[in-house]
């Protein structure tokens, strides 16, 4: 169960660097993040999952060091489309066609999807698909989580050099997020040992009975 | 497990208004909520959970009709920071030093996060608390799917509408997603039948081994 592990999780500061997440468990989190939904089912991002020591060497330095990035065994970077555009939405409804058939009123749907989405600017359009990107990563820290895999989510970082390592801008994308996965060290890490700290029930939530 | 429920869970469009989803679930899914990880562990955001069917008939009228809301017997309404403040970030480093003692680490890490915060502009720290709201929303949707808790994932509402009709801004809030919780009704969804649209992981995933 996640609902089990959500006191075993926490934002690990130390991974062992001689351990490595099985490739099954790495495999099981991007299904998650796969199956997240989006609006309009549109899945406006990309993950790339870094397992190549140089490369994350080099995002680490564009992460101000943090060393999770290179002593976990993967990192994920999500990605957000840098803007919608009818090649983009297009495509989406052709995926739709071909997995349910012709449909008049799928057509319909997503040619008000485009009427709604294309006069607006990129930089509303790139922050509402980064929006659907984090609920793609809210799921992967369920999915590690309820596989014990333990992560990082990371925010702390350049994006515009994140970008450039990984050629983003090429494919009309922009890194939004950081995620390693790894072991968490049985020393080292300052966090490990603190009491988790959230809000209590009574101020997070409002009940309108 | 949350990954056995990511195909039985969709976007639901038709609930059964007479039955409920028992509260020790809903409680669960809150939970889930708040533990969800945040940047800085500042959550900034809070969750209006609106049993109450007049307030919810007023907010199916400003989400353009859709019956969810009221069919359904729980609406969770995500409601966004509008802007970080000095005070707020001063309100999680208390509790933080409450929880884990006396620190200067501490109060120098959230004095570095208000130099950070503060001089950004309203529109930027409520986007970046939007999205901290957003991992919880996926927490909810993933939490939701392990209790086989039907639910509809919703941004089509106006939300300064139901920002008047919960009273938010008053209270710093702007709210950014609906989450109606029910049950699904056994006819009549015209979703339901449909296979689930999913990207192959060829096209979502990059890896660079």
């Amino acid at each position: 169960m996640m609902l089990d592990k959500l006191s075993w999780r926490y934002a690990v500061k130390k991974m062992d660097p001689s351990q490595s997440v099985p490739e099954e468990k790495v495999e099981k989190i991007l299904e998650a993040i796969r199956f997240a939904p989006t609006s309009s089912g549109v899945q406006p991002f990309e993950v790339f999952v870094v397992a190549n020591p140089g490369i994350r060497a080099q995002i680490r330095e564009a992460a101000f060091g943090q060393a999770q990035v290179t002593d976990g065994s993967h990192l994920l970077v999500f990605a957000a489309w840098d803007n919608y555009t009818a090649a983009r939405i297009d495509a989406v409804l052709e995926a739709n066609l071909e997995a349910r058939g012709a449909s008049e009123t799928l057509t319909a749907y997503y040619d008000r999807l485009k009427g709604m989405y294309l006069p607006r600017s990129e930089a509303v359009n790139h922050d509402h698909a980064a929006r659907q990107a984090y609920i793609a990563f809210g799921f992967a820290l369920a999915a590690a989580a309820e596989l014990e895999v333990d992560s990082t989510p990371m925010e702390g970082f350049d994006p515009s050099k994140v970008d450039e390592i990984l050629g983003l801008r090429a494919k009309g994308l922009r890194s939004v997020t950081l995620l390693p996965l790894g072991v968490r060290a049985a020393e080292g890490d300052w966090l490990q040992g603190m009491s988790k700290v959230r809000k209590p029930a009574e101020e997070l939530f409002t009940v309108l009975a």
